[in-house]
């Protein structure tokens, strides 16, 4: 499995709206185990993701659902950056489903 | 909902067995609506998980539960140490189930 655990910064007040594009475009995504969106409490700007994937391979294939497109577009006038982003490889656990 | 990213340090060379006792000790815990064990590929050592829970209370309530304290104990002696600890506000999602 594949897995990534990133911190996005939204501009100023448009935490909720990012988090509601992001929430939209995850549907239906093939090989997406497991995608939380999340706030900082400490953070009134930043969201995290976290993302379980069966390969590479699905998530790169994801950024080109149309979708997904439609949510990186609609989102990139309310991001301001991006923080923390890990690489992991998930080996288990509990709410990986297809 | 209740999250949780935390990343854990396994004493060296103990991270398989580390793994193994984490995710025989998760199953059946009220109140769990995704929890992922994955290595890190950057760190021998590394364990990172990530948690939602539908409340801090059950979370709270997990670390009473025999198969948690029974998993505690078993994996205390082979956990190094802690490192990143963060709280977040899981929104929305895929992959969050009871």
């Amino acid at each position: 499995m594949h897995g990534l655990i990133g911190k996005m910064k939204a501009a100023p007040g448009q935490r909720d709206a990012l988090i509601a594009i992001l929430l939209e475009g995850i549907s239906g995504m093939p090989g997406c185990l497991s995608y939380v969106v999340a706030r900082d409490p400490a953070d009134a700007d930043a969201v995290w993701i976290t993302e379980v994937w069966d390969s590479v391979e699905h998530h790169k294939a994801s950024l080109s659902l149309p979708q997904v497109q439609a949510a990186i577009a609609k989102a990139r006038p309310i991001i301001a950056g991006f923080d923390t982003h890990i690489v992991t490889e998930p080996v288990g656990g509990h709410g990986l489903s297809v």
